[in-house]
């Protein structure tokens, strides 16, 4: 068992801290977060203790590694302190809006062997995952292109919209990764565009898109398409289609139930899409906390890790430029 | 919290175990079987207490109440005494193979209030309660005509098929229920048929069939249809189907992941279905403990009780003598 | 080129009219009805010679061969003076309603090496045909259980009922076809069950049913359900499925576009089932042409032929006795 | 009746021919071609007169219209001659390779009020043109985001590809024309990408791509992303969605039959995709010849016309342009 405290008790921390206290190899360690009601209401659910700080966490022998759910400005900190005190590390992506300061914790971190996973928590869907395990195995023989849909069913709150950095820093980063994920090669260049029409008043006074569409190529000239909504009214679309030399391979949206109502003027599915990303992504949020548990045991370093929280961070800088300057850019421009 | 002991550690019993100790408002009050070996293996991993007898389950007070998933034939036996001693009881189908016994059980416990729940875990999936839901709610108008398919992967060891009564009392008997929960009108008419087609050489043995179709019919006229396969290569294939005045209600196979190869030879899901039906259920057996705890809590009759199951096997019994003489047998003529 | 004349200019007499129009193999050599303004009607818009009477086509030169699409009762009549002019037959389903005529009619014709063959158009549906097909080559190994689902989308006319010979030889005889075209071993027992749910008192009048369950047998064991109803309000709902012990092939519904609508209350499709038989099996039925066209130039024996449509008459006739008995009825008990 | 000349036998004239000679308004009013022997192919084939030249099908009293499937280069010549000689005109796109051409093309016809039918098929397509319809009808709202995945089963012949202008002028018009369609807006900007995947030696040859991403957009923000591959081995992959404030409408790929097959290691549909354009777009092809009707009967402009195809080949030229640059191109800056 290994004991995994979470530091962050918000909405996607309690998450975590239950699947911790669930899942059959995991225990929970404890639980800390800046506003202590927050924390003693999840410790009281799991039977779990509450820290009074990040720092006491850390000193605990009673922690085998950590889960970082706090806000994203305290993350590169947390998980500098983290190795530094030889924790192994899950950390809610991203590392930090800024790839400077992410560039800075990389060399913070340089050479340490302690295990550093990224929350990229899509890789572990099993339907994405079975269209890279396609690719893999050559089901679809040589890759050619990638097409990646993903919709929020309905803008985040504005207070969100205004600290996440923008749609391509807390929206498409994770399907750059996504991408890297299938594409299984460097991204060289990007083009990326953006449009104002779910909300033009907030995302203008932003400078924010809510709906984009990013190409991707690769050196040997792999093409990934990506399409953003903040708006979906039907459900969080997630989808993720590869096209290769010997076929295509997609993992298409789920729901709660498979029930069909077939009537006169149509036939449908009766449940909406699964809705939101915890309900949508709960076994990959559970095979997430399995993933780092390996690694936490054998040492390993995890399936996703920091670089590739960097890598897709420069991706969503090059959106960015992109986006603003109407031209592709090339990867080697950034960073 | 509840406090509910299991009786009876086999595979369905471990899994109950594991959904109470993981349920938030259940806890697992203790484990018992006959072999003390499966019971302190499952205790251990979900650290509770092992019982010596079911009689030391029944008499302490850190119960609230039983699930009795043992062997068949100490069904009835368990949930008299479970009854005699106050404590709530979710029982595995069937009450008993013998329907002399189940009405002697009834007379036995006549007059209590103790919720008794009946283990039909398939009303419980979202799927095939949302087909009922829809019925319910006029969705498809006046119901006529109900089509369930339900076929297992593959026979059972031959030592279950020796013991389960037959394909009738075993299998078809979820079926029965099922039809009972959607029709909403009790069968008066079965007419049932039956083929030795997977493992003649056994069938015949056992006096049994593997593959059987029925027809039930309600006072009003109202239809159900049942097919049955001991053997679906394809998986665990579970459908429900309801036709009415105003459309179709139908509830469709599941899959583990939803993504799909596109080749040059053919199009399709790379995954089969869930099987068997402990990850086809999952949820409805999480939902079913729920259910059960609702009962406990508030004292009220449960969803599905005693008389299903009673009636589930006199639907059974009437089947056998269909299939015997091949005529249309009334429920009047059973039990 | 094969020179077809139509007899009969009814509604499903100008379908085939045009349908050999516009065969590339096929001419329209005539028309006749007793009706002349219909028979003219049609062959003013088709560029087709009108004949006087039955008998004169018969006697024409320019016919190489007949499609008989009159009134039921004149069928048998019109098919043995074809037989006997040496004209090749297309039938419209049924031969007669009574089995005594249809055996008449088979020793009238016995000896005969004439081309006869019956329009069950459904053995030419693509989908239905490729379930077949599935079969026949091993796809689903060993065939067990076939379930046909086969309703109408809504009521016929009344003077239809009144004339159709009921439902088991007017509808199901279609499904009784298919079912001994899928299973390839002929029936030799059938229960069959009739409700009177969608018109009452019209089918108590008529004693006809409008919602029926049919379990066929063969020698072997092999089972078919058909399930019948005469109103589908989401459309012709038309569906074949093969059990076996490699798998399962199914035939599904077919609606004229795949646009899918997805908002936020449900996701479906726009467009209803394809609906009526005309528009459902259009491909159908311009195959069936082709294999009577195929049938004429050759001279061999149709795919479906008399003796076809007699069998399935005798199935219909097994199934009004068993509705009205209750009992499994042998087919050998029927003429 | 219109009666309807041919000019051009080739694949695609033949298919019109037949369309026009079963078309129950139209006829086949004579065929042209420079090849005489194909000319009297079709002309035997369909009972219809062969020409001995453009001009004299052009000057036939007996020919109320003209469809234009020659080889591109000639289509602009023939359009014009066409005009001055008052007769309608069906022309297959491109109008020509060269937008110069074009404009001097749009030039020489001003001021007709002869009805100009452009062959963008698709738009007749009843999936796509549900897509349409949704659109315009306001089931998804205001209108978004359009993704247009549009690929090839295979490389088209060498000699075709040399000619063709390329894959935007050739494979990818016929996406930037069903943009239009679908968007209702003007595109005014075009980023294009092109890659060398399927056969890199061809391609760099030719200066070509196989292997395309296109995103457009529009004055108020609308973006439309097209992907197109030379190579899609599971079929011909043809899929419009659109994405809106209210839902989104999607056209699905179409299969010759709706037959499954279930087994132990897939399920999947047995049937490919249909394979190729005359098979895909059937209907649309028939509809097509039907709008074309409408057009001559009634003198109205056609719904897609000799603007909609210059504007496709505006967006071709600005999606050379920017996949040569990289960077996005406005349409203004076009010719």
């Amino acid at each position: 068992m290994v004991g995994i405290a979470v530091l962050g008790c918000g909405r996607i921390g309690r998450m975590h801290a239950q699947n911790i206290a669930s899942h059959p190899r995991a225990s929970l360690a404890g639980v800390f977060d800046v506003n202590r009601a927050a924390a003693e209401d999840v410790a009281n659910k799991l039977d779990a203790k509450v820290y009074e700080s990040a720092e006491a966490v850390l000193a605990s022998t009673d922690v085998d590694a950590v889960l970082i759910a706090t806000s994203t400005p305290t993350h590169a900190d947390l998980l500098e302190q983290a190795v530094a005190a030889s924790k192994p590390v899950l950390c809610e992506k991203p590392i930090d809006l800024s790839l400077e300061r992410v560039n800075a914790c990389a060399k913070a971190i340089a050479g340490s062997d302690i295990p550093i996973m990224l929350g990229f928590v899509r890789r572990f869907d099993p339907g994405h995952r079975a269209v890279r395990d396609a690719v893999r195995a050559g089901d679809i023989g040589d890759l050619h292109q990638v097409v990646i849909t993903s919709r929020d069913p309905g803008m985040p709150p504005v207070s969100y919209a205004e600290a996440s950095g923008g749609i391509f820093r807390d929206m498409t980063i994770h399907d750059f990764d996504m991408a890297r994920f299938i594409l299984d090669e460097e991204v060289t260049e990007v083009f990326a565009t953006g449009s104002r029409l779910v909300d033009p008043p907030l995302m203008k006074r932003l400078n924010d898109y809510d709906t984009v569409s990013v190409i991707l190529k690769t050196a040997s000239g792999k093409q990934c398409i990506i399409n953003n909504s903040r708006q979906a009214v039907y459900g969080y679309d997630q989808r993720v289609e590869a096209l290769g030399t010997a076929g295509m391979a997609s993992s298409e949206n789920r729901r709660p139930n498979m029930m069909t109502l077939h009537r006169a003027d149509f036939t449908g599915r009766g449940a909406p899409l699964l809705n939101f990303f915890i309900n949508r992504y709960v076994e990959a949020f559970t095979a997430e906390i399995g993933a780092f548990v390996d690694a936490v045991e054998t040492g390993a370093a995890p399936e996703v890790g920091f670089e590739d929280g960097r890598q897709a961070l420069i991706l969503a800088e090059a959106a960015i430029v992109s986006a603003a300057q109407g031209r592709s850019v090339k990867i080697s421009e950034i960073g």
